[in-house]
């Protein structure tokens, strides 16, 4: 099973920024964990990360052959991204979304996604355990 | 470690009740999934539905002294229930909003939650997986 | 036929509650009336009233594979209760929304129906009447 | 007793205009089931079809002398309409509101009606049988 | 002089439940504070706290023959309890809505309630002295 | 000078339409006092009732270029009919909106005008003297 | 007849402040004028100009015993001031809303009137002869 | 290919009404530059204008089984009319609106249609091309 | 302790004013009340009446150092000033909110408060007693 | 004459991409057809795809020398993009926007468009035919 | 050169009132501070604070024929002054908006101003410094 | 003191673009002007445009590290772009909000900015001199 993991704006920054809000592990730290879990579950992975919208849609359209799973970080595009939305309707690959914060807890225009109404579903709130469970829940759709 | 699961209004009839929106699996069959998964985790399960509002939060109430955390599926209440976010604000016991179905799917009343602000994060749109991604979640805050 | 008479929350105080509002018969003579109907129609007739919404949930569940249809005044429920809707939805049984009152004549709250999405109709303003109406297109329905 | 039935615009290509929503019956079949509800009830009936919004205001002016109650079908003009609203409430016969679908299932714009708060009531969703349903409540107008 | 004091859900977690916005009092303090100044001045008190919005209209059906008025925290039914102020309408007994905190400093959600517009009035901010205050106007409403 | 004076929907029925909203006075009598006071100022008058938008629109295109000036109370479709407001930017010849009523004191949709905006201004609330002023006002605008 | 004429904020500067707005005659030339009409009619004026919302409600009700009608351009605190409307609705004194320019065809903000609701009747759009219609109204609400 | 063009209210004014904003042609201008281009397609025309919102209605109902396609610019009545919608959902005759002007460049009230849902395509903003080209897109539906 | 008691604009007027809002009480009664009440409880007050915002704002200044508690009844400023409202943050002197009438019964404008956010509650419906149980709550909280 | 095509965010995928929504051609066969156009009337044509709001922008910026007018296809821009908005309007360079699919039939985020109050003019609805009717246009406008 | 600076209501209290969110300078230190960059520059200044939203009115009035430019900081007026906005706009004369704190950061009502639209530019968040940014703006417009 | 200044889309076209809006001045001259006055206070100043939102959110934070504060014209993204608000937030370097126009007087959508409540302060509305005004607020706060 392959699944690309999809990191979006500032997120490359994780670590440094306000790490009372997304916690305290960078970028890597995720990957890294990514990654011995999905070779514990013999999954494939390939991991993104841009702050441009137009480079998260190309990559989208880039790994659709190649992906059978989404896991989807849009971070500040999920509020405000169509064009991301139109790119995961496109391609017809299965999607989740995630969030290190829980978006409910924060700034009124956090709380609606332009993603989550395409994806298959949303885990926020749980830091870098939103990925892991992400990732445990992409292997079960695979598995269906 | 002690985790109550609490289903909300209509829960019980999950099976008979729209397949196509909520799957084909019963309330038992949650709960049993439930069950071997916190098993096989050393966790103590206590599981309840209601559909009386009142008899959730009072549950919550009871509960919160035994409880290290909370699943709670709070159906039809995530939209309309102040009571049941006070109640979970009022003990102190970490909550996980999880749902069947991914609520952002489906009608404009069902995006707003009362209860996510005050939980610890949300799961949605995994079908029977959400309970089981909610479970590994609590062991993991259980476990920091 | 079977059909199921659902009073929604207050409707026990018929009669002396608003009379100019709600008419001067009693929830017994609304019922009494209904009896007879049903009876000339060859009907069988249940009836209940709660001020629970928990109830009312639980009592549509209980008696869904009995009704052959639903006549339900939700009362104040009409305009907060999602999980009388879901309860509706979940049952498949087909429901018939009355009203008492012209609800589009009072408080803007009372405009927005939770339940008329999933019933089969709606019969408002008529006082008594809108039942008598109710119970004659249920029995069309069931004709039909 | 004297009663008239409007029907708003588009109304006389019932049966032919989407069947899925309004049903099979044709303009004709309404109005000659009504006659013979209507005759069975003593009740002299009228009947008066248009799509124009001025010539539906116009009869309700020159009935008003002759009619005891008035039934009406007010189509896409219920939600548009304030002229036919000012007209019934200056006319002082008793109107009933009916629609053959159920207008709460269907585009956002289509919930509102001028004219419910200034009918007795409404009857929604029944098909043709909103109609004989209203005939019935204006007799019982009438009788009171 | 006969008074009713209500309780809304959660109340009964005072003392414990985030004593920073609601004070470090319990149910029981305010019961037997509010008990002594009634003695002091000759009113007959009766208390009763729920969880259930049911149980809460149901009450006042039944206490209305018997009191002269009512003091209600409707805590969290506040802004969703078309029911309760339905109750209170009913029952023609004089209401006045109390809150221990100043509900129009949290949530936008609270700043709107369902009770005020069918209340006599409002007190709100006070502490356990919002209800004290209630006392004394219950009173003085009776008195007059 | 010319002047047209247009009366819109339901205006046919004053006198007996809610004479306490409208006042007593019938159309004709309003006519009849408008004729005498042109006649007072040398001023010729065409006065014209519909109760169809489209004939309203019609008319005001037939006399555009007999008109210098016009009176218009458009009643209902204030409210609702940009056909008018349209026709009245098409033809600029000067406009005076006038209403019996205040209709700042009634239902909130009567609070917007879509012809407001084309005309030179707005007289509302002085009952029949309302057109009595529009009538001095186009003279003015006339002698101007 | 005696009749109160009042001049909200910023018109003492009429003639001088935006003459396309508001034209090009001084409010001395607007007092002037109503002197000479109301001379015509036997009515005693008396007017008065203030920027002070304070001021302009203190002299509505030291004049409230004096006048038999009130003419009031409220200007920016038409959009504005509660308490002027209340002074209006303190007084019982009939009063009459003016706007030298059409507000309906400027911001949106200019749209809505706090006074309208509780004045007889509004006349905005013509110049200063706003005013003079005004002062016609007034007397015919003296003489009825 | 038969074609029916539809030409709503005041548009019988082109060319005197708002140059600067719909153009210098007349409606005659338009209609015989489609009837060129008509002709030489080897399309039969007809074409129809009313300022009536009834008589647009009833002309689409009586082509409904000549016309192949229908062309629409509904004017006013795209804002307005949710009888012209249901008329054009009615016939199943596929429809094309139009407009002369930008509709998106003026008032808001203009930038929502009521016909657009129910089109298959709006042509907006180039003047008489616009006809033009909703003929080409006309005649390319019927080829398909 | 001292206290400051802020009357807000037309409260000059009470007695004469809206009798059936207000009560039949002047605002010397009121003043005269609250003065017994103050020296039975030996606590110093000075009263300010004021239709001006300024003076009312310039009096909180002035007062702040002598003050230990305020109780301002806004009046119409409740609804509109936001200089109050930062008057009151400005001086960190406690203040209640009291209205005499039910403001949630009245116009919408009337539900949202610019000061209740500030002060430490409000009383509002109990009219001339509104002012009494203030008192008594402003002392309440000097002793605490 | 020289016109730039600009293809917007996912079209890149047409003829993959839910073609029920936006047909089967390809964005090759969409320039080809162009091209062949194009060439039919004289006009050369560049075209440029991008899922970079910013390399629209800049494209824009660059041929805008050397365009007589523009093509664009804004996609999920059209909703949220005010930076090609501004680059539009910067360049003064005419442009037309085109839409595969109707999108007002489709979600109401869809119904915005940033870009058509600065356009010529908008098409929307035809498919590929939507960008063929698009060139006409601009030869048209170029011809004027 | 010759400026008046307005000083809006509360600003008498400046470092006394919420240091942390408006700084501990005083109004005379802004005042002093000003004074010296005005001599240093050749500007005649003048400086003016009221609480009173018609003295802040009048005084522009008064000074429109001396100052060639105004500095305001409307303060609690920004938000609710229309009194304000046509003062200014009636002088002519240009007006620079300040705010010591970012009003963007506060609730949601401080983020509107009445006043923006007719200022020249709004500096808003830099402390006192945003006085002394307004004073050079000021003069460079003076300069241009 | 290092600052960075960063330049939004479609800011390379100053000078030419829509000179009555944005002034004649090109980017050049900006960056000169901001180049003497740094060189003139001993600061270093680095200057980016760019049309890409992902870019300017990269440069951000790249050169976090070096500089002491930013100065941003956000430009279209002003109004867009939560990922630049979220990088600003992230890189904990203070930052001042720049537009050469008042975007207050422009539409509706350019009055919200998602950077301002991020952001030190804003300054807008003054041409090239609003740059100007941010290096100097800049520079006071490295000062303090």
């Amino acid at each position: 099973m392959n699944i690309l993991v999809l990191h979006g704006p500032n997120l490359n920054l994780l670590g440094a920024r306000e790490p009372d809000v997304y916690g305290g592990a960078t970028l890597e730290d995720i990957n890294e964990m990514l990654a011995q879990e999905a070779a514990a579950r013999g999954v494939v992975l390939r991991t993104f990360q841009s702050n441009s919208e137009g480079d998260l849609v190309s990559k989208i359209h880039e790994e659709a052959g190649w992906a059978d799973a989404l896991i989807i970080n849009p971070a500040a595009y999920t509020h405000t991204s169509v064009a991301l939305r139109d790119a995961l309707t496109a391609v017809h690959v299965p999607a989740i979304e995630v969030h290190l914060s829980n978006i409910y807890r924060r700034e009124a225009f956090r709380h609606h996604s332009y993603i989550a109404p395409v994806a298959i579903g949303q885990i926020a709130g749980f830091g870098i355990e939103s990925y892991r469970l992400a990732l445990i829940a992409a292997t079960r759709i695979g598995a269906s």
